[in-house]
């Protein structure tokens, strides 16, 4: 692990962005002819070395069962596993690596609160208050936790295009029927970043639950929970260097300890009779089963990378392309662009005029630009802003200036081929 | 993938043993100054070069989101995916790939069945039918259920150290309120082979539906969920030299199609608004989010890998091992052996007089042999047995009748050591 002194002195070091980039053996290839500009980093991000070489080491080396094992390998495992979740509770500031459960992902983080947390906490009448920049995940567990219990969803209206949240009807919207005030930290769409302290802050003199989804911003910025002052917080590993199929829900020990069982299984027990059964506390109680091992134990490589290179620098560097990308997308003619002028994360999202989101992703990628189009998981905004879709450029540390000169020169290519 | 007709042709071929071990790095190593003899495959299996190369390539140059991306590696990404969707379901038997559904394990798929599928059809006063040599993930989540619904559990006895189902009750157990009946193909604790294709048959004469858990079972003998008949299999990857973390749900379609959502989130939706969505069928309905793309993937090398070894050649080979493990073992004095002592599939335990079973383990794993011992998630089995615990052998093709022999000396020494 790396210590918080070494990685404060690195973050002051010039950072050697090039060489990082060659950690990342996938993006040295040609797609269709072209050298690969990767910009689908929102959806999942590429995996250094490191990472690649722990899942290898693992099942070379160290692969055994958890936790019930007394052997060698299984003991080596297991103390491999619990030190990713040390490593993730320092990485978020937790309080205790109690804190942290692993999960698939945010959607299941997101899923187990409200079949955990929601199904003790929400009754009829409660209201659960959402944003109109929710990705699905952070909506439709809500919807079938509604339809169950008899609560209702109110959401906090986005501002049209330029995506901040309207918050001048907070006071109006916040009020004491709202059991849980559930809301992204990064918009996936709009890239929007918001308020999250002052947010949670308004919700904590209510007596309000906040649930963070930090599926944008976990790794592309620093994250302490402590000065959020959010209930629960949730991310995934596949978007920041981990491994697919891992993530984390964080959540406060004394919250985690009065939720009820999620899965049942082993592990996240204390006494199996055949009719009656006792559980663990946190975090066993909501690790039914095998865990992803090699999964917890990737993330902490990826972890330790990040935090090599500095969140700190990995946000201003995004930041700073996303605003060059922007920038040069307004001087270009007939394009819409989506999200705030400034104070953007490391995305931008566009429409160009008469040329469909799926044309424009589709002939950058036969240009080797990798885009992505759809409603990404955001189809009512889709609605409220008017359109079905829009391209997205989502950018990471690995990406360079003159990818996005690269990007912005096939866009221009584009609308020259579709005569838009 | 290899087509069938390869599999049968090699089958027929002499199986050079060692050299499959050679596939597997990890078994060339030294634990405590001895070669590793691993015998904690009921646990989790090792991983052969094939699987391990899977997800390095992957990372390296196909990484990607699946499912709704257009670009190059999104697109590769998905098939792969998809392939290996398809690649479980032959290898299971099943109609069609839509019936295959991801989990990240046996414990999961069991959780995700009484969430769904459960919360519809089991009520009040409901039976469900389970055996006394369940794994507690095939207990809890029905523990779990009953409390929601009003539900009953009933269990067929277990005859005692012989370890075989007391059928003799089975008509008094198996009646038109049981709703359910789950049950598991081998027992992680007695070795015991249940008869899956009579008792499923048993009950669909009476219009029950069975989940058979199949964690210690798949890749280890022909899976062919026609001819068992269930309704539901589950397993888990790492288990059968896949990674950790990535598990199978098969139910037949016209059960899943019937079934509500499990999680809600990206990809399981057809529409969303803010206040209703709608889903999509089975497999997507129930695969909230971003899957755990690589274990899916590399879980498609795990089965060819099997496969071309011959899962009726895995089978014999394991059972001959525990056989003739089993009659060394009781030549010894002052052994108690669990299970059948025929017809067992490839795992022993067993208990040395006035020896712990953690001891055995822990001594046993100073002289490079691993084993586990414990209750295996069989508590309530345990106490039946009036015992605490036992220690496990278990084994995969790779081991050899000389780990037997080496596994029978060190207990031989335990048992000097101990004075028993």
């Amino acid at each position: 692990m790396i210590s918080e002194t070494t990685i404060s002195t690195q973050q002051k070091k010039m950072i050697d962005w090039a060489k990082l980039r060659a950690d990342f053996p996938i993006l040295d290839q040609q797609v269709h002819g072209h050298p690969l500009v990767y910009l689908d980093n929102a959806a999942s991000s590429q995996k250094p070395r490191a990472v690649i070489d722990c899942l290898s080491n693992y099942y070379e080396k160290d692969n055994a069962n958890v936790h019930r094992g007394i052997h060698e390998l299984s003991n080596r495992a297991t103390a491999a596993f619990e030190a990713s979740r040390q490593r993730v509770a320092t990485f978020i500031n937790a309080k205790t690596q109690d804190e942290i459960i692993f999960t698939r992902g945010t959607t299941e983080g997101i899923n187990l609160i409200a079949a955990s947390w929601g199904s003790k906490n929400i009754k009829a009448g409660d209201k659960i208050l959402l944003t109109e920049m929710e990705h699905h995940s952070n909506i439709v567990p809500w919807q079938l936790l509604a339809e169950k219990t008899g609560a209702k969803l109110v959401y906090i209206p986005v501002t049209g295009d330029e995506g901040l949240l309207d918050l001048s009807k907070l006071d109006q919207l916040l009020t004491p029927e709202v059991k849980l005030f559930a809301f992204t930290h990064i918009s996936n769409t709009l890239g929007t970043l918001n308020p999250v302290a002052e947010l949670c802050e308004r919700a904590r003199k209510l007596g309000v639950t906040t649930l963070v989804d930090a599926a944008q911003s976990a790794g592309h910025l620093p994250l302490d929970v402590q000065s959020l002052g959010c209930d629960f917080l949730v991310f995934s590993g596949h978007k920041i260097c981990g491994p697919t199929g891992i993530g984390v829900l964080w959540g406060r020990q004394e919250i985690l300890d009065n939720m009820p069982p999620y899965h049942g299984g082993g592990e996240m027990i204390v006494t199996v009779d055949f009719f009656k059964s006792t559980f663990k506390k946190a975090p066993h109680r909501f690790e039914a089963g095998t865990p992803d091992i090699s999964g917890v134990i990737a993330l902490h490589a990826a972890l330790d990378y990040l935090d090599a290179v500095g969140r700190e620098n990995i946000f201003k560097h995004d930041q700073e392309l996303a605003t060059y990308c922007y920038d040069q997308l307004a001087q270009l003619k007939n394009v819409r662009l989506f999200g705030p002028k400034t104070g953007r994360a490391g995305l931008v999202s566009f429409l160009l005029e008469d040329v469909h989101a799926h044309d424009v992703v589709t002939v950058a990628d036969q240009r080797g630009v990798a885009l992505r189009g759809g409603h990404h998981c955001n189809q009512p905004l889709m609605k409220k802003l008017g359109i079905a879709s829009t391209a997205r450029a989502s950018f990471y540390f690995y990406n360079t200036r003159a990818e996005v000169d690269r990007f912005i020169e096939v866009t221009r290519e584009i609308q020259k081929f579709f005569g838009a």
